[in-house]
């Protein structure tokens, strides 16, 4: 299966080395270790009555390790569901989220974390650097398969530079809260991934139709993904709300969220199914769309009460997508989701900005109390009334979508100039394309053989 | 293997939707924010000298992650040691988990969480609630691959209730320590469990024998669930000890314990084989028995020399129960533990029951200084000796032994009633019965077909 | 396979008897809770002005956590890449770790942690142990398939012992810093384990070669423990720096370090393949050398333009060695070294001391302030100049290797000794010389066989 137009001998070390020189150099350039990280601005500032716990480190890098945690394990392992495509969803997912982090890094730096010409980098930066590879990697899952690493790291780029610019505009311009990123994270990616996956097409996906699913123990390898994305999510939504009962109230809702969308998509994944066996891609996927779904409204005063209505929604709506809405998607759209992201991260980031638009309107001083300041500063101070802030979420949300499509739609076709070594029709879902997998020895192989016989 | 008295198409929706529902009402009527969580609350305290740093969110999510990890990984994974049996293995552990944890909130919030009528969650709430769904896990092992996912949200519902009467009953009512949960947990949820198990007694369970079994790979993930459950048994017992050194000392105690434990069940494995080969049965759960023998006294002064001769002890106990006790059981007792929980959970369970007592009893001021308040507030004040203390501890097994048999007896025989959708005894530990297995495609399999073609 | 000389029935259970008891025994008579963990010293101090969060559990314990996954999880299943050997590279894996960490605690007491008499422990003497226990594990990947449980303990008492002996010139009486243990964890681990190797060379491993090699799934159980070694890299190099801004930088330049790692050694992964194709193995390992390599300099002001150079260099040199000196190694030194530790951790751990000794020598009170003190405290106090710590730096390495070289010599030869059970060259890299491994009932397959027979 070697060919020389999918051969990464030299486009992808070249894309490699190109990119992280580049980053490198504007590393040395750019960015300095913020006040709670370098030597000594951090023991300047605490000659005063700081101490050392003071220092951000340890109110955000337990949550910053179940972030990686989510982003290298979770979505990679996810996406390990592919019977011949483990290598590639576990690795390619490496690889991108290496490179996104450190895009992300100055990307982010440029449009918020700019100080006296330089990007200071910290925790928080780590954790949003991460939140923003989350974003790529969502657009991943709905290329899964049908692309080279060079269009992944390429996307990346692209994609990384425009969520910087969007979060820019929703956070800093229109002043929207999104502390778990439903709409900046996965509103973003999910739609970002479907239109270039529109626009990269395969009328004849067929070819590869009988890679295009799992085995029993890809299955079990994609729980993995799924139970660590279930369980740390609610330290992904609260990673950078404000300390104190902002944190503690956002991993709350989320937990709970999660909890009853468990239930209401084992609910749907029998009931859609004419012998009422369970669907291990719903149990994988629509499970975690209450984590989704929290992002926005997770962090405010929606009572663990009103985030199990979420999750439960969320949940009906993720597994009916899988079931109606995807085979609509591919045969009248033509966007091939490989991963159903729209089940996943579209549907039920779009829910979950409308909820927190509601939320938002809903607020009172009454609820929050002095922490109004945390959650809606600009309530809090009287600049805007509460309606005006779901007014925010909800434009944030038409901007989000805006961006992500048009963006989509650019890189898409980006990626379709055929220099970059995409897979042919009929060798998709196929590590054995661009890595080296063992044959000899092993009874997998054997398989091979056998169906290369018949 | 499509039956109509299994298929779960509307038995398992109705059951999920019903339950979630009642949850999310009784959430909406009951269920608050406490101090830590809520904007309010947590602002008007924080008005005096507290820092965000005092919410109890960063004393405990790090431990409530890890316990986290536990239920839903280490429980989830640890029993996909059978060979046609993890979707079940990991996919109802996950709905069921997801179920208790909602239920549990309430369970314990009527009894031991109740502020002016209603219930105050917050970090602390969420672990014990991950505590009270461990215990339902490990009755789930006892009667792993031979009951319906209603069957087992039925156990649960009852188990919780249950849970919650007992940990009321010792910890507040009798004054018992049990931080780790030697009694309230494993105790409760291995006999609870095996009486369940024995009412469902299966005389024709052979039948399923050949896939009453692991596999090479089925025994590595079982591997995954083992090791997680290993490296965060210390912060599974500190999780809810007092602030300091309490937690301090839980963790290193349990962490030394299972060390120990390590040591003598690979010693023990290896001895009861004829040809000395070490059993992954005996080193994916004997090797946790430390864990559990370290759950009541983990907190005290046990030093971890005691920590260490308690889990060595755990580890000899636990193997020579697979090897030698779990057959007389199924054969005379007609216990069919699949798992082996009353290895694990049960006699190591009532080891740290009166290990507990044993170093309760022997506490002296001298040795607990001003600490002693923490750890046993009755005898700080004087109002009890510390031999009272220890027969505290020791009518406490006694009352949770009773109740767990008393319940396991009668809600094995709800389980038992035809109508909630039980495999039968040919189809046992089989996944297909419940679950959607993709067979087509599968390249793994059309080798072996041409292996034994050729 | 059942063979004489290789049957552990009465080797390991004695060995594991003997070292255990005499571990409890001295843990009995030497070791006590430290301030943080005892109930009574802690309460007294406690009476001051201090709060629980100055335990040092809270500083620490989420590090710890990390660290312990990356031991367990991280290099247990890293090895799991054999096809035929995952028991072994799992479970000998967690024997060694469950004991080298007892014995490490009481080792590294004696040489720097005696209070009195007595051996304080708390949580940074249980990292410690873990990152000693870390440098046993490098060792047993030079030697793993080829080494018997018996053999491994072994070797596992004296590098613990020397790994102590080190620790304490290199950072006690030579004053150097290797915090994350570029010198002291990664150099000594694999030039002690690569001679060891070295003298138990097998001429005729040929004949174990079909073996020596990994299948799909296998790849994927290693992608595993490479994903928790990188993730959790950045806590493992942090763990034991000073609080506040230390921990922060730390691991902050790791994650740098890593990120950069990962795409070069992608890079050179497919430049070295004739047909561009990845290669896993340097997937799994060479990503891992931008964590080894800043280990040492990681704590300094090594800013991220600087940690992402090092992490870049280590990729590059990481994977030419699998490529080009592996083989050499093997065929002109004769070490053959299963896991390839020299690419991982020999190499980078060598640049990781290089750049340290650098980044020292470099220091300035102007770049560090006040956090001199913290990371140089001679340099700090004026008795040493920062030139003079950079040749501490060096002179450790070459302390280190020393230790390494001649201790690794001399163990090597003792476990050469026909008495300890290891496993002739025939059969090699094969768990069913030590484990029970099921094959009847064996698979899905035989299930598929049945099927298509029906």
């Amino acid at each position: 299966m070697t060919d020389a137009s999918t051969n990464m001998r030299l486009k992808l070390p070249i894309t490699c080395f190109i990119l992280e020189i580049i980053i490198i150099i504007l590393f040395g350039v750019l960015v300095q270790y913020d006040e709670g990280t370098d030597a000594k601005l951090w023991h300047d500032r605490n000659h005063s009555s700081h101490s050392d716990y003071d220092n951000d480190f340890y109110y955000r890098y337990p949550s910053f390790q179940d972030v990686h945690v989510m982003i290298f394990i979770g979505f990679g392992f996810l996406m390990t569901f592919l019977q011949r495509y483990g290598f590639s969803s576990v690795g390619f997912n490496f690889l991108i989220a290496a490179f996104a982090l450190q895009w992300a890094t100055l990307m982010q730096g440029f449009f918020h974390g700019m100080h006296g010409g330089k990007i200071h980098i910290g925790v928080e930066s780590m954790i949003n650097a991460d939140f923003c590879t989350g974003s790529v990697l969502i657009s991943f899952g709905a290329v899964l398969g049908k692309t080279s690493p060079v269009q992944l790291l390429l996307m990346a780029i692209f994609e990384v530079t425009l969520f910087a610019v969007n979060e820019f505009i929703v956070l800093s311009v229109l002043g929207a809260k999104d502390a778990g990123g439903s709409m900046t994270i996965h509103t973003f990616g999910a739609y970002f991934g479907l239109i270039v996956a529109r626009v990269l097409y395969r009328p004849n996906l067929d070819k590869s139709k009988h890679r295009n699913s799992s085995v029993y123990h890809s299955d079990l390898f994609a729980m993995i993904g799924t139970l660590y994305l279930w369980m740390f999510w609610p330290s992904f939504n609260s990673a950078i709300t404000a300390h104190g009962d902002d944190q503690h109230r956002t991993a709350m809702n989320t937990y709970y969220s999660l909890a009853a969308c468990t239930l209401s998509s084992y609910a749907m994944s029998a009931l859609t199914a004419h012998d009422g066996k369970l669907d291990m891609v719903h149990i994988q996927n629509a499970a975690l769309a209450g984590g989704v779904a929290a992002g926005t409204a997770g962090e405010m005063m929606l009572t663990p009460f009103g985030s199990m209505i979420v999750g439960f929604v969320a949940g009906i709506i993720s597994v009916l997508g899988f079931k109606y809405l995807s085979p609509v998607l591919e045969s009248k759209l033509k966007i091939q989701d490989t991963c159903g992201v729209h089940n996943l991260h579209g549907m039920p980031g779009i829910l979950g900005a409308i909820v927190g638009a509601i939320v938002a309107a809903l607020a009172t001083a009454d609820v929050y109390g002095e922490g109004l300041t945390d959650v809606f500063p600009d309530v809090a101070s009287g600049e805007i009334s509460a309606s005006d802030q779901g007014v925010r979420q909800i434009i944030s949300l038409a901007v989000t979508l805006g961006i992500a499509l048009l963006g989509g739609l650019i890189v898409g076709f980006i990626l379709k100039l055929p220099i970059f070594g995409a897979p042919p029709d009929t060798i998709c879902f196929e590590d054995s394309i661009y890595w080296e997998v063992r044959r000899s020895g092993s009874f997998i192989l054997k398989a091979v053989i056998s169906e290369s016989c018949n």
